[in-house]
């Protein structure tokens, strides 16, 4: 029944893949602990300027001599109106003032950010690269492909899959709605796609050839051998490495996955502008009655990101963006090589 | 891997429970021919008045020697407001004229036809009896076993499963977000336990030790044995029996069912006053304005039956109820003995 395409296309050992969250998470020592322990590492670089891949690049190479991969955010126009950013900065104040920061001095980046990004990963050279939020361009593929890059989209429904295989891509990460983090929601409504991935699965299958990747929820061995039966070839993990030893998730972070129920994450746009699954806590639920004066993605993100920061420092995780799956009753302390160690103990995949 | 103790329990040849889905779906056709395919059966009874459960139970019994099993709602006491009820039939009355009805007289029946229920399915007696909505109380589920019948709750959180466990159920139905109908949940709000079975299964097998049965979005081999690796020891299937040919379900329902892809339902209270997912049609997208004048269950269920059902005669989709999981794309026009006899062919339960 398990299908070893999509271990052999990504030249790796287990069929395990460590999400690539970003904001500081997925630090060079878990990338090159996941990859080192025959899984595929991936750095999170969606935020990240050119200078810090090069650096992450170059880090992780020196810990691993295995694949790794790493992942973009492609990007999204949206403009500023002045009155918005106003009316979005207002309703954010009293947290600056309770977290006693400086309201910021807001200024739009243009966003070629994202083309030095994949200069900077074209030059560098790495095994695999995902994309998030949305598929490249035909001439970043093609560039990507002349490197031999392993070109990896994400998708939460059907439509986007076959959009993903018919644009040239090589493998599929099949985002359920268990997941955490940003949905990676680009052709539709993200709120009409929250396909569990016991629906979403199987139905892309009936739909793409090339490997699935599932995403969501993915804990353990049961959620590893319940993917390969719906038809997925590999799983994306992120929850179950965010808890690692080696992750460089903020400790209250952590600490908040370990203490909290399957039904305590919420969906929300407060913290970027764009729907992601977290933790509830003062800032998601204070901000449920602000829906119509959050900006859109990635404008929220810019403005939140001080208040997020000082939250961090002040270890005050109620204005914490605390991205979790549906599965937090099954996070454990350990390490990489504990985790997937013990998924592939338990796991029989030799039919 | 697969425990047959769940199997044992329900005295079935093969772990597949057939939904007790209400409003006319499950003939005793449709019942008959899930037990004599080796499943189980079940005549979703909720609606339905002590007469007819009556004559249910002896239909089926006549067409079929194998264990079957009917569903009860756990009543919930809901008061009329007369300035809401009013409000609330004002905003169904175009509909009333669009489809040319009369507004009808509203009249706030006792709730004590769920005791009628029970004492009918004492009296006539069945194997297994499941129920929706709540726990039923200490004194029922003690006359009930008293008779030998198996008794199952449903849960959509790990603490409804625990507390169906504490309070002596047999079995646990996890409903996961993936699933179509009603939200069985009752210890939280139903728009925070939206879990994917992905996430739910695991969860609470960790914490009840009665067999679990998984429902939501399964529909073929691969969701049947994804569920057995999360822990399940049987499945519910809703939607994939109710487009077989068997089943009572319009036949309007069942073609929306087959054009609709994974993100074509929606989660709706404008039917019932209680979440459920269906099919978006004219009736879910126009009554999202007016979120605030739905009565609660079962209030709201009353007001609408006139408009579902001239809805269902004249053949007009956009005015019916059309409860779907997310896995629509999967389903099938089929018997009830090749959909069940295609699952078990292809399932290795060996291990």
């Amino acid at each position: 029944m398990f299908n070893r395409d999509g271990i052999k296309l990504l030249g790796i050992k287990y069929p395990i893949i460590q999400a690539p969250m970003a904001g500081g998470i997925t630090t060079s020592q878990l990338v090159a602990a996941v990859s080192n322990a025959g899984g595929l590492g991936m750095i999170g670089a969606g935020y990240m300027k050119p200078e810090e891949i090069k650096k992450r690049i170059r880090e992780v190479e020196n810990l691993t001599s295995k694949p790794f991969g790493i992942n973009l955010f492609v990007p999204e126009e949206n403009q500023i109106i002045d009155d918005e950013l106003s009316a979005a900065n207002e309703v954010l104040q009293h947290y600056r003032r309770e977290l006693n920061i400086e309201s910021p001095q807001f200024t739009q980046k243009k966003e070629d950010h994202y083309e030095k990004q994949l200069s900077t990963i074209l030059e560098e050279g790495v095994p695999i690269c995902s994309f998030t939020f949305g598929i490249p361009s035909v001439k970043t593929i093609k560039e990507l492909k002349a490197r031999n890059i392993i070109v990896i989209g994400t998708a939460t429904t059907v439509q986007e899959a076959v959009e993903i295989e018919n644009k040239g891509l090589d493998a599929v990460v099949a985002q359920g709605s268990e997941a955490g983090g940003h949905r990676g929601t680009f052709m539709s409504d993200p709120k009409d796609s929250m396909i569990g991935l016991m629906s979403l699965v199987p139905q892309i299958q009936d739909h793409v050839s090339i490997p699935i990747i599932a995403a969501g929820g993915i804990m353990d061995d049961r959620g590893v051998m319940a993917s390969f039966c719906l038809g997925a070839q590999a799983v994306q993990m992120g929850t179950a490495f965010l808890t690692c030893i080696e992750s460089g998730a903020h400790p209250l972070h952590k600490e908040a996955i370990f203490n909290s129920k399957e039904n305590d994450t919420v969906l929300t746009r407060a913290f970027s502008g764009k729907y992601a699954r977290g933790i509830s806590n003062r800032f998601t639920r204070e901000m449920e009655d602000h829906q119509h004066q959050l900006l859109d993605y990635p404008l929220q993100n810019t403005l939140t990101k001080d208040i997020r920061r000082a939250a961090a420092e002040q270890n005050n995780p109620e204005f914490m963006s605390l991205w979790s799956g549906q599965s937090p009753r099954l996070s454990k302390k350990q390490t990489v090589q504990e985790l997937i160690e013990n998924i592939m103990d338990k796991c029989n995949l030799s039919n």
